[in-house]
């Protein structure tokens, strides 16, 4: 959902060759950087967006003073750029090479292409669907992506593609191998797990590196692994909650995007905290999402940035 | 705090020798009771009250079908009594007997003594004398015990008695016997543990069995163990929580009591969730001393029933 | 969704003619009472279903102490049933009779029947479907009233009636009248308002009293009256919430079921906080609506006790 | 605690006579702005202190678009300033000129002067004090002012002075003014009102615009005005909260700095929500507080900006 320099890591740019007479929102770009924390950076940063006649809208920063490193999130307006798109991103890139950043940059006219990947459970993906709907989440939603058959008639009330995409122990790579070029089709920029119950090969995820958003059903990291709620219920717990993560190569441990609890008592038996988890989780993965979307966060090491 | 039946474990009875003509709540019995579910149990209690003329001014009840166990907490005033309490102290034990129950009966002109352990930390420790002060806890508080002496001024203040009972590995075990004297010349019903940094050996959570209660710098069963902010910032979470329990002889193991948690994002370094995580210790330890005080608590297996 | 007694108001028995070899639950009955506080109603409804061989599942009770007045909520199991159901009724209406009682009534093989209505908003009826659907909600759904046809489409995604009453200042009341002949004529328990923009008319809400559900999009009292998130803009607060409530004659002054709150900062434009609204505003009316359905509300005065 | 520019309001500057070789924070500064939305704020803002070496360590802003108002918050460390600050400071008043900014820049090594205001109730005072000492409040408390004797105690225990300004409705303006010169006396930067039950004049908070700070036991706006936990009984609010916000000439309708909530239900009683209510108070009072002390407040038109 962005480009990124050689030396910190790959480029991508994305809606430059969109730009056209669509409204307002065309004209707002979205920069996210991470570097080692130097002086000037602000001042730099500021400095070129000025002068290319981008007007800064919001900025947001935060610096790890223990990892030495510097994260910025620049919201601006193109409407009276006195250049280019072109020249302003090369002006930033000359940036990111003097202070060896990563750079991520995006303009709102064009929209993060989402593939939901679920199995049974029909909550997170009605959610989704709904708040996609309902224009909270501004991406595109090409594709479902399934184990099993149960939710394709919820994709077709909300009128996206279904995939199913079985999945036995024998067949997993081949599947994943599928699923993959499925993504590659539709020129996919996010998968969200939505209860999907198959554990992504690293392989996969390492193809979508921080691109991948998994809702765990708890409150990692306690209760990692399965069955969480019946976990949270032998433990008598008091509150229980659900994590949304990027997915990396191990399970459950990829960076934190959003947590969120609700509390329980003696009374909630398994099948309440699963109701009330049910809950909790929908609500998590949306803002997981939403923030993803709106570039609002910045992954460091095993630890994210969110610029809510 | 409570008498508890030879079949379901010791007796206890508080409060009985108390009555006097202090004011009205000295005519309010609260009964705790916990047995293996069977029928009648609701209508037998009611009818035994209700046959000596206590009027019930609360009932709470609880069925853990998995257990097959049943639990019940009720509120009586005796003004109207029609005999006297030890006859229906005997009336409740032969009910008792009957269902295989563990009683607890108190009456609210006694009030349990309360002996807090601290170590340097001083919220916690500030928190419950106010609240003890501002007779937020229906308690005694005989008894500041500590390893330090940081803390004295601080019991001073509050004109209660401060113990320092220095620890070193060699002579651990004899100061926790100095400790446990200390407890039972005191007459104290329940230990708090609020932040006390010495882990208390098997034989002394034995000796006080469900009265002692901890409070852990964290949301358990995640981070358990040393330093749980410092692990919290490490693995970036969004929330940080605290635990109430009570202490057993398996460390961080113990029954949960209460639990709560406050946001946290990336702007908090391990200082800032020691700060945040002040208040929400307080704030928990707060509510689970209270609930034990006022009897709202049962413990069955490693979990509570909490009848708030 | 209960019977009345003539002193308490009006009877209504549910669930009796559906006796049948139902599954389980249909053993499953719920009292609700209300009447003045006197001595021994604990024991006498415990011992008239004691006596008849219904099982206390769970029993719940309040006192008002400034109303002088009692609540109490028992769940039986009437397996072991040694007489009938209508022997039952008999014994509980004569204590009703006694203790100058309020009783509904009512057993879990009967499912309430709801209609909802609304006007364009989706969130609320998406997810009330999905919550009926998914069997968080145990009721039937026969039918969804707007006054505009805009979610027609979501009604037939899960296949409920959608009735179209389009209502102008002129037609008001003839309308409302075609509205509650439907409501009659597919035996409706309960009007669910899922942020339906009309009024109703003190003829209507008396019609269903206490079975009209409203959501307000705001934290009452606070903002009453029409759009309470540019109100909550204009004064800077830094919390938003919804509120469920009954429906009375005094617009939004209906006793209060369920209130939550999101938090909110001066970042959120009225866009937002009309987005996080939605949020609490589904949140908040789903529990109302299951907690009413479970036969947990009591209404007394303009308050409402909630055994939840 | 601040400067202001003549063409948007006084000024003041603090700290710049204390620099010495104190211990790092002295070179931390904190630089606020607000000023009608223009192109190249940012930018210049960053070209000033980045050319006179300071380095910005965090940057928060804000956009009220509908009020076409910026604001923004700079924390930077002049540790290698090229110049001195009083320089930097001649150069942060030309860009105020220059955009219509009102600014206030404060050091790290002025700790702001506050005093507190209480009557009879404890807890906001405890939790004040005790927040001071602990170091999270970094601000000097030379005085406790009441118009009662009670809280004279709890002042001592801390060591700090207690002046008691008894008032009657005869004395009021004369025991005001009298105030007024307490903290004119001992400098005083902030008063915070903890739970002080005197209404202020407007004559003495037009002396302290946005720099006295009240806490009103009640989620603003619902409950304004006397015995607010009574007026939430009455109504039978299932949450109850608490808003800390400027006191102003407009008794309760301030800005709001802060609120929060905590769960009620028809178990609490008056006492009960009062209790409740000592929580949230205090947490509230002590955030807003802490926000103030750190700069992290501007105020526009009757809503407050708060950079967390």
């Amino acid at each position: 959902m962005a480009f990124r320099l050689a030396r910190g890591g790959q480029r991508r740019i994305l809606g430059r060759q969109l730009m056209s007479d669509s409204p307002e929102p065309k004209n707002i770009g979205t920069l996210l950087i991470s570097c080692p924390d130097r002086r000037g950076i602000v001042a730099a940063l500021a400095q070129i967006l000025h002068g290319h006649g981008a007007n800064i809208l919001s900025a947001d920063q935060h610096r790890d003073s223990s990892a030495g490193q510097f994260f910025q999130r620049i919201v601006f307006d193109t409407t009276e750029l006195l250049t280019d798109r072109i020249s302003l991103e090369h002006a930033v890139l000359e940036a990111a090479d003097r202070f060896d950043m990563q750079v991520s940059l995006s303009y709102a006219d064009y929209k993060p292409r989402i593939a939901i990947f679920v199995s049974q459970y029909d909550h997170c993906l009605y959610d989704l669907l709904w708040r996609h709907q309902s224009g909270e989440l501004r991406c595109e939603v090409p594709l479902v992506v399934s184990n099993h058959e149960t939710l394709r008639p919820i994709a077709r009330q909300f009128g996206i593609q279904f995939q199913h995409v079985p999945i036995t122990r024998e067949t997993k790579l081949a599947q994943e191998q599928k699923e993959l070029e499925l993504l590659s089709e539709h020129n996919v920029d996010l998968v969200v797990l939505a209860r999907y119950m198959q554990i992504l090969s690293p392989e996969f995820t390492a193809k979508y590196p921080y691109r991948v958003i998994n809702i765990h059903h708890s409150f990692l990291p306690a209760f990692i692994g399965g069955k969480p709620y019946h976990q949270a219920h032998e433990r008598g717990v008091k509150l229980i909650g659900a994590t949304a993560h990027y997915a990396t190569a191990n399970l459950d441990e990829g960076p934190i995007i959003e947590q969120d609890v609700i509390r329980a008592s003696h009374k909630d038996d398994p099948a309440d905290l699963v109701r009330k988890g049910r809950d909790v989780e929908r609500a998590v993965l949306g803002r997981a999402v939403r923030w993803h979307i709106e570039q609002r966060v910045l992954v460091w090491g095993n630890k994210t940035v969110v610029f809510e």
